[in-house]
């Protein structure tokens, strides 16, 4: 999608000028993970005016590569961003009714060849909710890449705006029936699924058994400020419990945070170290505060420095 | 509608940024004729969001009355412009499909209410082409409006985009039998209606005929560059061809210059005086180039100064 | 007013550039109105120049109608503001001598008229400050109201730039004798009244003895950065002293947060419901600080989302 | 004088921000002198608060040594430049009333210290026109100019909105009698003095008959459009008109033309060749319409290569 | 290189900020043969700074493969631009001395891997200009690019900035003996050949017959001003002279086009139609004057445009 | 040296523009003395292009007189800034190589007539480390200054990036035998020198007793984020440790903030006192944070009125 945010903490209806950003949840997770040293791609079908190739040329700016259909119907989805400042909370309208992703025939994909050659599979619950064709196509894009033997991971990532909870809940624990790593938060657990507990732990353990998962990792996060945040990782992992400290963040840009955690906690997962991803994650989730737009920029040396309590002063 | 520029000449496929506007061919033809002293108002749907508030302050900030549905449903129509440089066009991409207006129910206006106390009612062949219950709004309002009394004119303002010439040709054809003044150019004309002739006056003369009309005008233009134009007014009126000089416009905006021209067309027309409308259509029209933005902002004052021959140096 | 302000904390003498924003005490409040549910006239005077119309254009823009004389003579008022940060405060250089406003001539206004139909009236102590004719049309203007019946209130305002507090205290004592709601702060009782007390409950008791008023009311505030302050209202209401929660605002815009405080008291108030007016009160204010600007921007939804102790997460 | 330019060609009535430049005509004159290899002062009046700073700072940076007393009373003269485009010419909005120049007190310069080492004085008729004290401190300063040894320019520069034709013509008459150079044009000479002719050089002969002069000079200019002009240079010396070619200039800021054809010519005199200083003062103001702001940053080389007629090729 | 150049036609030595774009004489074409549909790759070194990461992002964003070292030495290459007006002509200051590039150990490049697979090897006479090892690369892969079957080609592209004419002219003499197409204007084949003619055809013919090339093309413009110019192409192929249509440039950009016109020349060649090359070339060289920055954003739908002859309307 | 920064976060390898600031460890000082009351000059070595005339225009503005060679040879020194925000501390990337300053011929400042007339020279340890002729100038000034009867002082500054800790120390060590008064911090004398202790005041004393110095002074500075600090002054005078009380800061522009401090305690020696300078340089320097670009732009009023404990209340 494109984003557009009014500069200088401007009201949307006050706007004279826009800036323009490119993200979207699994974007900016394989941008993260380019980042991070890995070679990653993104599916999509994008409208074939300038706004589609908008798109697709800041998605080979971040170094993934656009493996996106250009199609001649529908059009670009977009969100504007407002800002916020205690005590108002930033605001997004979404206005991606129409697109040329939602609007993909059956069959748009050709998934066996799109994952040839993957290690990794990453999708989250935002695509299944634009609609039926991109639903099915989800569903088959998971089947195939179990079958083809890669590891699979899905951000639950509940948008309100965009479907109920119980179909969400119905959808999203059929989808996990192929997916190794779930990344979810406490709250979507409850809504979707009516999963509650004491903590994170106890969540976590209650949707492993219920969904035959090994690995629940999420965010942690406390808002004392819109523009000042605490912020970590969590996670569950072969029956044991898993967190990093907290980190204090200063907020250029609250967007994305959680797909950058995902590209960590992937990361480290690919290496077969789920602690290194779960501490790669937060960190990794903790610097993209502090960047303008959503996809992430830093590299793993800013991660170290970050892990090793590095301070805060100008480094030159 | 919202109009979304990329700042410098640069391309839309490579913006981070865009200037914001808002814009509409009643909407500027309504903002004219507060400049040059009127009151006017403009009816429309918008959304209940940022975006819709956006387009509602605006038309407030232009003096015009906004008698406006803020509504639940549908989205705020945008169009993204890009400025081109000889021998490159200018170029835009309209993203209004599923606007709130054109997702308008039936009976959405009151326009006996919305018309009441109003000498003169304008529309657009745009409006008619958004779907089948603006249509039929539009034809409602101009049958309400010739029932109150009030003037009515058409601006043919055909747009390939929206419908085909022939859809075009058959739905204003109709139209115009509530129609006193017509806005329309010669090619429009030859592609809706298959009127050709040697010249304007041969053209309108048939129009005239054909639609029962007393009044057609239009601008004409020649576009050595795309910065640089010249510009003016031709008309038939009462069986008499008119025609103002030339203009030289250095252009700032090209936009909205034909919907300043109505506005000048109706100011002289609601004074009984076509010749005198015709120049200051002209004249506004030119002016209109001048300006950013899609509504004209300049003023009656400056009008008598471009028919005075003012000259270019600095006022001061 | 026309605020002019260096974007990015620049120092104004060595500016490249300026913000344009409008604003003034009274246009402020009359916006927070409008943005609550109001209709609200702004009267005044401004020059028929280009910058008498930015203004003229703005204050339609925010809803407010304005019951303006666009007037040969005099200037429009100016000021710059430079935004500070800790440990150096924000300052204003005001330059409004000679503004076309303080140059009316004695009977400018036709108060009747004007404030026929009205419910309530307001005005601030900046007004009186600025001329005799300015002071002699508050006076009037107060009159009329409590002869027309209606409410009137006044925001004490002192500024020591523009007259002494021996003066300002003379002159606003004798106004307040047609005032029915007082918005003062305890440093401005002391400075023009001598009015001290242990805390706000203990002036304002006063106040309401000396001045024969019911209703007195203001704003709480903590600065401990000039970008994070803690804010709030307290008011005294027939005899009891009434105190809004603290909020901690992250300040995007310090200007005008009194003004809203207003408009949300005499909301309240216009419903016969004090501590409902100081709580919005409250609320809008805090809100103000959240976006760039003189004039409030929020609405009742915001407002009420702040009263509930909604958090501080992006809203999707 | 700070100027104040909504960039973009927006209106001002319309602006959202606003570019700061400084200039005035003297101003602009002095720093075309250190431009073209000369040291330069400039003697003005300024407020002491941060835009007489501004200015201060401006001046500073040019190059030109600010003799400039900061005032704790009177303001710091503004206008605003809306720029045009055929067939608007660009206007300015001056607001200068009650500058801390204008306020000056009688004798608030020591022109004998003022003057004392220097080669020339240069005034324009701006200057005097700004009130009875400016006006006497410009004789002043006239005379001692002359009792030093000083050459001495006036440039006519009349501006309507200032004072009426005869006064000007009465003072600026009266003042030549202490001027040696005089920079003026044949519509200014017509208007202040009833002088007309053929052409310039008629029209030059008769000021210097009537007035004494050995020296008149000025530009010339045709304006096909506001963005691009024909300019040049005319002038009478020792009873012979020069003249220098036309030169096409693309327009980048059109102000402050005269002042740095005004500096081409002294840096001629200076050196004892008129001609000389015509061509250079016609390819300097040539080259000060390509570059933004009042004050010419063109220098010999520039000029040089104006002169050669170099070409328009990227230098690289 | 990064290009910096101060918005808003600002003078270098007054900038306050400095648009950051990328280019690179081979970077250009090679840019412009992916819009024109292939694919390209760019061999480079640049330094592993953020500046290095800079063009190296900017390259994938253009959608050519960066082929690029990122070496611990060395610094990144930079240019300022300032843009003239008539008639003052735009400027370079050259800053890329020490750069990544110029300091390349002997063998950097392995070029039989780098050239694998390609069909087309083009580089222009600025890289040899940079260093004895940048030469000896230059020659190297040259050589390796003919041994393996590529078509060369060579854009003299002569900056007398960076050698003499004379060193130029051996060198580039020398590494024309593995050139097929040799891109040059006669003023370069002038200064740094010798060859001289009445018009391009008679010096391209001796440039034929001299250095036993088949194929030799050109630019042809004409500078009525800075921001006006007519372009075209110009060739001699097979013993055959061939011209195009002059183009109006309203130019919005200059710097490039001279490289837009090679890959439209290679295009051609690459599909064996030298003719077709050449009016590709021509109007996508003109294209490239209309958008901002170095690299050409044009694709073939606009090239064809121009080609037919399409007007200057908006296209909507 | 220019400054070189992205707004609004962004990271340098996306940059699109980049804000030009001026500034340079002893130009800060130096800028900050003016700003203070004094009169100072800076000396270096500038090229002859318009980015030496940016730095020399902008040391003009700044009040300071550049005694400044504009040369043939050598570049601008550069530094690129990249703001962080916790966890992500602020970078550098210095870009200085080849400067003309550095590239400095032997003998290239007269320094007995440069310091003619002085009362104080300042140094860094920064413009030691850019080379042999510049460490030999420096050496040759501080004797000279010496001589001259001058008081000198150094502020060590240590730029890992520029030289070992080893050189730094020797070098160092051996210029502080022509110097009266050094600034540094505990860090930097443990590096170079390996003195070490419990406290500043530990440091400090041996630091005195080493190199025969009678005050040494620094800042003392906590970073709970980038962009909130504590900031104040310590110092060891005439075996006595002084220390200010810590101000919270909120940061707008990080550098120069201990030039700023120099500047301040040079002042106060100047007039005797070093209590006074302690005070005056840690107020200084804390306000320096609150300003953009390197120069501090207070002044004694603002100075005086954070020694006064002033609040943070916007000053109207």
């Amino acid at each position: 999608m494109v984003r557009l945010l009014p500069p200088g903490h401007a009201r949307l209806e006050r706007a004279t000028s826009l800036g323009v950003e490119v993200g979207g949840a699994e974007l900016n997770t394989a941008a993260g993970l380019v980042r991070l040293g890995h070679s990653a791609a993104w599916v999509s079908r994008l409208p074939d005016n300038p706004l589609g190739r908008l798109v697709h040329n800041r998605v080979w700016e971040s170094g993934v590569e656009p493996r996106v259909q250009l199609a001649a119907d529908g059009r670009c989805g977009l969100y504007f961003l407002e800002e916020g400042a205690a005590p108002r909370p930033s605001g997004i309208v979404y206005d991606r009714a129409g697109s040329s992703f939602a609007a993909q025939p059956a069959d748009a994909f050709d998934w066996p060849r799109l994952l040839s050659g993957a290690r990794w599979f990453h999708v989250t619950g935002i695509t299944p909710a634009l609609g039926d064709t991109p639903l099915s196509a989800t569903r088959t894009a998971l089947r195939v890449a179990k079958a083809l033997g890669l590891t699979t991971s899905i951000d639950l990532n509940y948008r309100a705006k965009l479907w109920d909870a119980d179909a969400a809940g119905r959808v999203m624990g059929e989808l996990l029936h192929d997916c190794d790593v779930l990344l979810a938060g406490t709250e979507d657990a409850a809504n979707l699924f009516g999963v509650t507990g004491a903590d994170f732990a106890a969540v976590a353990r209650q949707l492993c058994d219920r969904f035959g998962l090994r690995t629940v990792a999420g965010v942690k996060r406390e808002a004392p400020g819109v523009w000042r945040n605490r912020f970590g990782g969590v996670g569950y992992h072969r029956g044991e419990f898993h967190e990093t400290p907290w980190y204090e963040v200063e907020i250029v840009d609250r967007l994305g945070a959680g797909d950058a955690f995902a590209a960590g906690l992937i990361h480290g997962l690919l290496a077969g170290d789920f602690g290194r991803g779960l501490h790669v994650g937060a960190a990794f989730g903790a610097l993209k505060h502090t960047v303008p737009g959503d996809l992430p920029t830093s590299d793993l040396v800013e991660v170290e420095a970050v892990l090793a309590g590095g301070g805060l002063r100008v480094q030159r």
